[in-house]
Formats: structure tokens, C-alpha cells, sequence
């Protein structure tokens, strides 16, 4: 018989390390599906439809949007970003669990459709960590990374809303939580009530 | 700071395999601390007061009942066992986790006064291989197995009162989702708000 699979969301703060943690976790768990997000914007040299992305036009994008048929999106300036619910659900009831990699918005948005989700919340040790973080990566101006981080502050507000809390201090710690986080959510009784109908149907039909 | 420790209540039924996982977790898990049960029955030779037992007489055992002490307690036979409270009360306090090894009319008990309790219900893949196993072990007489599955089958009506079911087929896998559990259960929101805090207050105090 086959359990439905777990919808994982991963999410925190920009330079929490939610992409490592993926990358690491993609490893010591292959049976696990990372969900292919839609977009509007153009696809780029060696990019995959359904693989890095499901490509859409803007119209059919809003098409969608329309019907209801996003787990959450987002704009981001002139391009959608978002994830196609039916293409998860399908996972879902294959018994496959499904992970998101999204920012905390698309986090409540999910939190809002799919209660059933487990949602992490992956932080650095400290702002000041995460301060130093994304000034070593380079990739972003100063105004840029103080945005990130006044924005990182006032999401901390919404931790109350996420079942767990994993601090990415050392990554194989972080990684290890995170899988612990998923294999415990297997044993919850609530996913097994079937499989507790079967230890008990083989007994009484004795 | 200390964030208190978490109170682990495994039990199921007879036969499940709990004294063999506890074994198992007490090398993985360091760390945990096991309850150590109190009992009016006599010392038998090696056993030492606070290691294997807290002996108490009978008079003693009452009044604590009558003080609610305990946070479960049971008569066998002729003789009293229990959880005393306090003890366990101070070890999480001081941030241990404690594991708690015992039956399922235990476990309830402890559910109706510490609900904040993790509670797991280790399971044989089947009442039949139970069966196999308690025959096999060759210490009950055929009467006291069928009392015990007898047993086993009606407890499993109070499965939903657990947290977590681990069904013991492989040991090793269940002493790994046991572990797994205690883990992702030390990164849930609710135990870590002045974690959250921390986080928070080093950056608003920059």
C-alpha cells in the first residue's frame, strides 16, 4: 500500500545556505523529488525544459494564476516564478516526497493551500553570520546585502509559523537535521494510519 | 542558555523490540539520560539502588502515589513500579533529554500529565511475527503469548495517541528512526523561541 509522499518546504533567509543544504541532501537522499519551478523569463544556454524549468509565456502564466493552479508564485520584476501544483500533487500521490526551495513568501503561500507541508526554516547562527556570508560571496552590493538583511530581520517574525528550526552553523550538521527532520516526519502516526490498519487486519483475520 | 530537555516516552507492545532499541540508541545517543524506575520489589543480587532501581517499601511507595510523584506508576502483581517525577522533572530542567522505557498503559499516563512528551510506539511489522518472536524468545508459556498479542492487538486502538510509530522489522533502520526522531524533535519551533530570539537580538542591538 502506498503512502501518500511529504511535502517539504525549505526556506529561510537569502545566504542561509538553503541551496547547499539542497545540493548535500540531493546525495544522501535520491529518492527524493526537487519540484521544477514555472517562469516567464527566457530560457538560458543549456537550460532544460521541465528540468530546470517548466518555460511559459506571460499569458499563460497569468492563465494559470487564474486557475488557481500555483502551490505559490512570486513576480519578480517583469518575470513569474512559481510552482505548478498539479505537477507536485502528482508526486505526492505517487507515495514521492516532494521538496520546494522558495523564499519565506512562497513559504506562507504553500503554508496557506498545503497546511499538511513540513516547513523548515533554515537560519545562519546569527544576522552578523549572515552579514559576513553574503559580504564573502561577493555577488551583491552593500545596499543590496543591507535590503537582504533588514528583510531577513522582520521575516524572523514569521518562525512561529514553520514546524522547524535548523541553524546552518556546520553543513553536515545542517544537512543531517534536515534529513532527521524528514525521515521522523515518515513515522509521524498521522502518515501511517494504513499501515497501522495492516499490523492490526493480520492479527484479527488469523 | 539552556533550552529544556525533551521527555521521551518509547513503548508498544511486548515483544516489540524496545529494551533491544533503547540498548542500541544508549550507544548512538550518548547523551540521553534513561530514567531510572522506582519499584518495591527486593533488590535482587548486583542490581543498585538509583542504577537499576530507586527500593522503596510499600509504605513509602503509597505516599508518594498520594503526593502524585509519579508520572506513572503500576501494580504488578504484589508488587508497585513507577516514574518518579521530580527526578526527571530536574534532569530536563537542566536541558537532558530522558528516555522513558515503558508499557503502554504507562505511556497514557504520562500523556494525561505531560502532554509535551514525545511519544513513540514501537510496533512488530505484524502481529504474527510478534507471535513468531515471543515464541521464539521461549520465556512465556503459550497461554501468556496469547494474553500478551491478545493485549497487543486491543493497545493498537491507541496508536492515535502517539506522536511517532516506528515499526521494528530491521533493527538497525529502527534504531535509526529513532534517532532521527530525538533529532528533528531538538529542531522544532516550539523548543527553540529563545534560540529565535538570540538570533533576532544580536542583529537589533548592532
Amino acid at each position: 500500500m502506498t503512502e501518500k509522499g511529504i511535502l517539504i518546504v525549505l526556506s529561510g533567509p537569502s545566504g542561509a545556505g538553503k541551496g547547499t543544504i539542497c545540493a548535500a541532501l540531493r546525495k544522501e537522499m535520491p529518492n527524493l523529488v526537487y519540484s521544477v519551478s514555472m517562469t516567464t523569463r527566457a530560457p538560458r544556454v543549456g537550460e532544460e525544459e521541465g528540468v530546470s524549468y517548466f518555460f511559459r509565456t506571460k499569458e499563460e502564466f497569468k492563465e494559470l494564476i487564474a486557475e488557481d493552479a500555483f502551490l505559490e508564485y512570486a513576480q519578480v520584476y517583469d518575470n513569474y516564478y512559481g510552482t505548478p501544483k498539479s505537477h507536485v500533487m502528482k508526486l505526492l500521490e505517487e507515495g514521492k516526497s516532494v521538496i520546494l526551495e522558495i523564499d519565506i513568501q512562497g513559504a506562507m503561500q504553500v503554508k496557506d493551500r498545503f497546511s499538511d507541508a513540513v516547513f523548515i526554516y533554515i537560519v545562519p547562527p546569527s544576522l552578523d553570520i549572515l552579514s559576513n556570508r553574503l559580504r564573502d560571496r561577493g555577488t551583491d552590493a552593500t545596499d543590496v546585502i543591507n535590503k537582504r538583511l533588514s528583510k531577513a530581520s522582520s521575516e524572523l517574525a514569521l518562525a512561529h509559523r514553520y514546524d522547524y528550526i535548523v541553524v546552518n552553523d556546520v553543513l553536515e550538521d545542517a544537512v543531517e537535521k534536515v534529513a532527521s527532520i524528514l525521515r521522523a516526519e515518515t513515522c509521524k502516526i498521522k502518515r501511517n494510519k494504513e499501515k497501522i490498519q495492516d499490523i492490526y487486519k493480520n492479527y484479527t483475520n488469523d
